[in-house]
C-alpha cells in the first residue's frame, strides 16, 4: 500500500512525483497545484482558467447557512479560526453549495448516449412525472435567468474546452422549457457541473471544489466578523423572534 | 449593521463592490478573489504571486493528523465529502499546520522597533531562558535546513515585495544561531509568516490561509482514498498495535 | 414561531414546561431529562431503564474511526477538548455507529402490517434478491451470535416494554435464517433499533442517541490519550506502513 | 502500548475490565458507565447523583450559538443528524458552555493552600487589579442570584460529598463581594466546577462533561427543528437585518 500524493525526506518534499521547492513553489499557482494533487496531472492552461472560474463563482453567497454557522462558531472559539471555518463547511451538503453532484451525475450519464435528444426527453419527463426538481435548473431568486451560467460557458469556450457537456446541458435546458411549457434557467450549479466535467474533475470529489472555494469565503466572513461582529446580534434577533413558550398541556 | 462581502439581487451578484459576473469570473483567479474577499482590496500581481506560493507550500504534507482524520471520516460518511474535509481541517490547530500565528506575532511586534538587533537579542534570550521553542525555527526532520524558506524568500523578492519582514526574520535567525551556539533552520512556518505579513494578510486570519490550502490537499486525499482505500487498513493496524487489556487491578 | 425546549428569565430556567431548578436538578437523572427534552414527555421508569441500556451499549467500541479521529484531533488542538470529541462524532455516520436507522425503518414499516409472516418473507427475499445486507443482521466478528441482543431484550422485558418491535425483529430473524439457509445473528444495531422503538424514540433522531452515547466514550478516549498518548505513535505507524512513492510514469 | 477502555473478542465485550453484557447493560445507567469509562472506576451512588445533576444543568439553554449552529447545519445535511450535533458542539468553547475549566483551575489551586482566606484575598485582588472577570462569578441575566448554584450545592450535600471545593467557592464568593464592594453571584459554571471536582472528575476532561450533556440538548433541538423548522426563518431574518452594501470607496 502506497500513497502517491506527498512525501518528504530530509532535503526535499515531493507532490505527485514533482519536487515542491524546485518545480512548484513560485512556478505554479494554487489552482494548478490543487488540480495536480486532486486529479493527478498538471492541468492545461485552459483547464486552470476554467477551474479558477468555478472556484471564484462558488466562493461566497453572502448570508447562507455556511456563513452564519462560521461566524457563530468563530465567536465561540475565537482563538481557533479553523473551527469556525470547518463548522461552516459542514453545511456544504446535500441542500446548499454541495449540490453540483446531481447535475453532474445526469450529464455524465447522458454524454454516453447516442441519441441525446431522446435521452433529454426521457430524463426531463421522468423528473416531471416524479415531481422531482431537475438538478441544475431553476433559481428562487435569479429570474428569468441566473447571470452566471452564460459567463461561465463563455469562459470555457474561450479557454478552448471541447464543450460537449455544456452543449448537453443546454440541450437539456431547451427540453426542460419545452416539456414544462415555461422557461427554467440553467443555474450556477448546473453550469459548474458541466464545466468541472469539461476539465476532467472526477464526479466523486466535485463537492471538494465547493469546499475549497467556500473555505476562502468563510475566511473572509471571519475577517469581517473580527472587524464588525454580528454573532451576538444574530443571537439576540433569534431569541426575540422565536421565544420560548411552555409546551401546550 | 451591514456586510460588505457579498450580496445579490435578481440580476447580479456583488463581491466587495464588484460585479461577480462582469468583473471577476474569467478575469481574476481564485487566489486574487480570495485576497479581495479576505483583505478587502484586489491584490497587486506580486502579492498574488506570493499568496500563491504560500498556498502551494501548505497544501499537503502527506500523512499528517489532517489527512488521517479526513480519510477515516470520509470512510464513515462516504456520501458526504465535505464531512471528511471539515473533520480533517479541525486538526489545523495550535500544534500543526495552523502555527504561523506565533512567528507572525513576533515579527509584527519587532517590525515597529527602532533597534532591531537589540529586540532580536531580547526575544531570543527570553525564549531561551524560558526554554520555549522559538516560533518559526527548527524542524524535526529537515536538517540542517528546511528547503522551503530560501525558495519562498526568492519568490517574494522576485515579486517585488519590500522585504522588511523577511529581513527581520533572517536577522532573528542569525541571532538564534549566535545565542543558541548552533544552527537552527528557519522553517516553512516562519517563512510563510513573513511572506503573509509582506502582502498585508491580517494576522488574525492568517490561519485561514492554512485552512484554505489544506482543504485542497484533503480533497486530494479523499480522491486517493476513493481509488486506493487505506482507512480500514489503518484501523486494523491500530487495533493490532495498541490492543485492549483489562486495567491493572 | 416558538421553541418549547428551554428558556429563562432572571429568576428561573424552564425545560419543556418544567422548572429546571425546582423540578429537575437532583430529582431526575440525565437519561430521564434527555428523554424529556428529545421526546417531549418525562419517561416511565421502564423507558428510562431501556434508554440507559441502549446508551450504555453504544458508549464505546475501543478502536473505531470515531476514537482514532478523536484522539488525532485532540492531539492537534489539546486546549479544545470539544474539537476532538466533535471531530470523532462526525464519523457516527451511515457506515458505523449511526446505523440503527435502517433496521428501525424496517421495523416501523412492518409493525403496521396485518400479516407479519408474509411481510417478513417479502422483506428478506427482496434483500436477498438485491444482494443487499439485511439491516440489523450479521456481525463480522461476533459469531455465531452477538452477545448484546439477548441481554437487551431481557432488559426490555424486565422493564415492562410491550415487546412488539422485539418480537417482530425476532420473527424477521427466524425468516432470515430460513431464507438464507444459515444462521445470521441479530446484531446490536438491530436490537437497539427495536428497543428505541419500544420506548417511542422517534426514528428521525435515533442517530442522536448514538451521538450522545458515543460522546461519553470519546471523552474517555481523550482522558486516556492525556495519560497515555497514542496519536503520534499512530501517525508513525501509518507513515511507515503506507509510504509515499512517486506515481508510476 | 495498550488501551484499557474497551475491547472485544467473538463472545464478549469489555469496558475497563468489566463484561459489558454481564456486568453493565441493565445493571448500571448511562451516568455511571460514563464515569467508569472516563475516570476509571465505578462511581459511588452519591457521585452518580452529583454527576447527573451536573449533566442535567448543562443540557440546554434554549437559543445559544450551539443550538443555532446545530439547527442550521441540520437543515443543510438533513440525512446526517450527527453533522448538526457535531457542528453545534464545536461551539462548546472558551466563551460559552465550555468554561468550567477556569473556575476549576482556581479551585484546584486553592484547595492545596493552608491559609485559604489569604489565598482568596490574593486571587480576587489580582483579578480585580488586572480587570479580569473572576471565573465562576457574575451573570448577565440572572440577578441578583443565579438560581442553580444553591440547588446544586444542596444536591452535593445530600449526596454526601465532602464539600471542600464548595466551601472554598463560597469563601471565594464572600471575598469577591467584600473586595468588589457589591454582590456578584456564584454562577452555574462556578458551581459545576466545584461539584465536578468533588466527584473527582479530572480537570483536563471537565469540558467533556459539557459536551456530553449538550449533545443531548442538541438532539432535542434537531427533533424540534424536524417538527417546526426555524433555520430558513433565521436565515431570512439575518439577511433582512444585516444587508449587503458595497464597501465605502
Amino acid at each position: 500500500m502506497k500513497t502517491h500524493l506527498a512525501g518528504s525526506d530530509a532535503a526535499s518534499i515531493r507532490f505527485r512525483g514533482r519536487d515542491l521547492v524546485e518545480e512548484l513553489i513560485g512556478k505554479h499557482g494554487f489552482t494548478e497545484v490543487f488540480y495536480l494533487l486532486a486529479v493527478g496531472r498538471m492541468p492545461e492552461p485552459g483547464q486552470t482558467r476554467v477551474l479558477d472560474a468555478c472556484l471564484v463563482t462558488l466562493m461566497d453567497h453572502g448570508w447562507t447557512p455556511t456563513s452564519m454557522i462560521a461566524r457563530l462558531a468563530y465567536d465561540s472559539a475565537p482563538s481557533q479560526v479553523q473551527v469556525g471555518i470547518a463548522a461552516g463547511l459542514l453545511a456544504v451538503g446535500d441542500v446548499f453549495a454541495g449540490t453540483m453532484d446531481g447535475c453532474a451525475r445526469l450529464l455524465a450519464e447522458g454524454i454516453a448516449k447516442e441519441d441525446k435528444a431522446a435521452w433529454c426527453q426521457e430524463v426531463v419527463q421522468a423528473h416531471r412525472a416524479a415531481k422531482k426538481p431537475m438538478p441544475g435548473f431553476g433559481h428562487p431568486f435569479h429570474k428569468p435567468d441566473d447571470p452566471r451560467p452564460p459567463r461561465l460557458f463563455r469562459v470555457a469556450q474561450e479557454a478552448g474546452m471541447k464543450g460537449d457537456y455544456i452543449a448537453l446541458l443546454q440541450q437539456l435546458g431547451r427540453t426542460v422549457d419545452a416539456v414544462y411549457g415555461r422557461h427554467l434557467t440553467i443555474n450556477a450549479t448546473g453550469a459548474l457541473a458541466a464545466l468541472l466535467l469539461e476539465i476532467g474533475m472526477p464526479l466523486a470529489i466535485m463537492r471538494g471544489v465547493s469546499v475549497v472555494s467556500r473555505s476562502a469565503g468563510l475566511t473572509a466572513h471571519i475577517a469581517e466578523e473580527q472587524q464588525n461582529p454580528t454573532a451576538r446580534h444574530i443571537w439576540k434577533l433569534v431569541e426575540e423572534e422565536i421565544p420560548y413558550e411552555d409546551p401546550p398541556a
